[in-house]
C-alpha cells in the first residue's frame, strides 16, 4: 500500500485528529515527509486541516477516482482490489486487465477508467462511457473453475452490484439475467465477463462492469433514453462515486469470497429473490434461437432452467431475454 | 496461395510432365519466372525433372514441413489450413496463434514448427517437440458455439486424427477421452484444447496438436517410455511427415466442416466407436476431486457421461481417467 494510502487510512481511523509524529512514526519516515505528502494530497483536492498542537484531520476527500483513495477505505486483507489503477482514459479497462492477466499478474487488480473509448458490451455491444459520469471498471479473477461454471461469477457480481446500489442509494434494483441491473425496468448497470480457459478450468476470467452514475436523463442519447437511466436521475441527488466505488468492491469481494468456498448457492439464493426475470413468461434469444418459457430457476453452474412452451426444462448460458406479454 | 503452392499443385494434378509455356500461362508469369521457381524449389530438395519437349514433372518431394508444399496438397476450398506457417522453432505453436488471434486473423490459419520450446499439454504439463521427429502444430477457429460446446471441437480433432493416422499407417489407434489418442495403451498424440469466450459465445477457440511421428523408443526420456510411443516405433518404419500433416488437416477439415453444420452427433458416433474409455470402470480425477464409475456415453454438447457408483448420471468436461482394475 502507498504512503498517500497509509495516512488516509490512519486519518479515516479515527474521529480525532492524528498528529505527525503518530504518523512518522506508524509510516517510519520523518515528519517533514509526512507534510509534503499532506500537502501534495491537498493539491489533489482534498481538504486535510493541519493544526500545531493536535495534527493532521480528514475534513472532506474529493469526488475524484484516485488509487490511494479507493484502496485506504477497502481492508488490507481484501482480494478484489488489492491493487487498484486507474486511467483517464482507455480503450476497454477489459483490455488493460486482459494485458496483465497475459503478464501473470495475480487475481485481484482492479482498472477503472474515467472514460473509454471503446467500451463494450455483450456481443461486441458499444457501451457508452461518458467521461466522470459512471463506474467504468474490470476485475481480474483467476477462479479455480471450470470454464463452464463462469457463469456463476456472472451471477456473483449482480448480486454483489445490486447490493452495493441498494446499501449506498437506498433504491432496490432488480436483476434482469444474465448480466443487468434494472431500476423501474430500465438499466443502470451492467456486466460483461470474459474468460480465457482451457477444458480443465479457467485460466483467467474478467469481469467488465458498468455503472451509470451522474448522467442526466439527456446525457444518454435519444434512442436508449426510454431503456437506461443513472443513480443520480433515481436518487435526484449527485453519486461520490470514489464512496459508491468502495462500496461495490466491498460487495464483490463477499460475494466472489462465497464461490471461492463453494458456497454458489447462497448466492443463487439472494440472486433470486431479487431477479426480475423468474417466475415470467420470456423469450430468449440465442444468436439465430429462440425459444419460450418461464424461467424458473438458476442451476448449480449459474445457467437459467427454462420450463419450455413445450414442457421440458433447458438449460440456457446467454442470450437476450425478452419479457413476454401475457 | 503463392506461386510455389500453384506451381506444386500444376505438377501433381497429372501423370505427365507440364510444359513451361503451360504454367507460364496459368499461373500469369512469365517462362523464365517460371523457371526461376523451379531452380528455388530444386533447392529445398524436391527433384524436378525438366524436359525441352515435355516439360517439368514432379518425380519426388523432400520431407521437410514447408507452408508451399502442404498448401498445394489441399484442395483450395479448405477452412483449415487456407493460410500455413512453419517456424523452425517457437515457444508454443499456440502462442503464436493465440497472437494471430488477437490480431483479428480469420479462421483456419494453422502453424507448425518444428521443435517447441515449451510446448504444453493440458494443465500446463509440459509438452516434448524434438525437432524434426513430430508434427507440434495449432489451428485457430472461430467456431458459433457457446464456450461450454468447446469439448465438441476437442472431441471432433481426436476423431480426425485417429481416422489420419489408421489412413497413413493402417494402425486402428484409439481415442481416450478427453483428448489422447492411443496405439497399444500408449499415447501418440494429444490434444490442447484453448478458448477465449465471453459467455454469450466463443471468440476463438485454439486447437493445439502433438503427434509422434519419427521418435525411437530411445528418444523419449526414460520416465514417460512405458506410456509413449511414435508411430515409426509402431510402424517399424519412417513417416513422410508432410503428408501425414495433409492427411490430418484433411480429416480435420472434414470434422470441423460436421461441427459446423451442427453434426456433431455423427462426429460423437465415429468417437464412440473409437473410444477406450466408454463402458469401462473408470476413474477420474479433476483437481482435488475423483469419481469413479463406468463411463456410459458423451452428451450433445461432448461431456462424459459418468454412471457413478452411487448410479446416477454425472457430466464430466475435463478430468484424468485412470481405468481401473477389475
Amino acid at each position: 500500500m502507498s504512503l498517500d494510502s497509509q495516512i488516509l487510512r490512519a486519518l479515516r481511523s479515527t474521529e480525532a485528529s492524528v498528529s505527525g509524529a503518530d504518523l512518522s512514526h506508524r509510516l517510519g519516515i520523518s515528519r517533514a515527509a509526512v507534510w509534503a505528502r499532506i500537502e501534495e494530497m491537498r493539491r489533489l483536492g482534498y481538504d486535510i486541516s493541519a493544526s500545531p498542537h493536535l495534527g493532521y484531520k480528514l475534513v472532506s476527500v474529493p469526488d475524484v477516482l484516485h488509487p490511494d483513495e479507493l484502496r485506504s477505505r477497502l481492508p488490507e486483507s481484501v482480494i478484489i482490489g488489492r491493487e487498484i489503477h486507474v486511467y483517464q482514459e482507455t480503450t476497454s479497462t477489459n483490455d488493460v486487465v486482459e494485458k496483465f492477466a497475459r503478464d501473470g499478474v495475480r487475481e485481484g487488480v482492479v482498472v477503472f477508467a474515467e472514460s473509454q473509448t471503446k467500451g463494450r458490451g455483450r456481443l461486441g455491444r458499444k457501451w457508452l462511457s461518458p467521461s466522470g459520469k459512471g463506474l467504468w471498471f474490470s476485475i481480474l479473477l483467476r477462479p479455480q473453475l471450470r470454464p463452464q461454471c463462469a457463469t456463476q461469477l456472472t451471477i456473483a457480481a449482480g448480486t454483489a452490484i445490486r447490493r452495493a446500489i441498494s446499501i449506498h442509494t437506498g433504491i432496490e434494483p432488480e436483476i434482469k439475467w444474465p448480466n443487468d441491473i434494472l431500476i423501474k425496468k430500465k438499466k443502470v448497470a451492467g456486466i460483461l465477463t470474459e474468460l480465457n480457459a482451457e477444458l480443465d478450468g479457467i485460466r483467467y476470467l474478467i469481469l467488465g462492469i458498468g455503472v451509470d452514475v451522474n448522467q442526466s436523463h439527456e446525457d444518454f442519447p435519444p434512442d436508449i433514453r426510454p431503456i437506461a437511466t443513472s443513480l443520480s436521475v433515481e436518487t435526484k441527488r449527485p453519486i461520490l462515486r470514489a464512496e459508491l466505488a468502495c462500496q461495490l468492491l466491498t460487495e464483490l469481494n463477499v460475494e466472489y469470497q462465497k464461490i471461492a468456498s463453494k458456497q454458489f448457492h447462497t448466492v443463487a439464493q439472494e440472486w433470486q429473490e431479487n431477479c426480475s426475470t423468474l417466475s415470467q413468461q420470456v423469450s430468449i434469444r440465442m444468436g439465430e434461437r429462440c425459444v419460450k418459457g418461464v424461467a424458473e430457476a438458476l442451476d448449480e453452474d449459474g445457467a437459467l432452467l427454462l420450463r419450455t412452451e413445450h414442457g421440458h426444462l433447458e438449460r440456457i448460458i446467454g442470450g437476450d431475454v425478452t419479457m413476454e406479454k401475457r
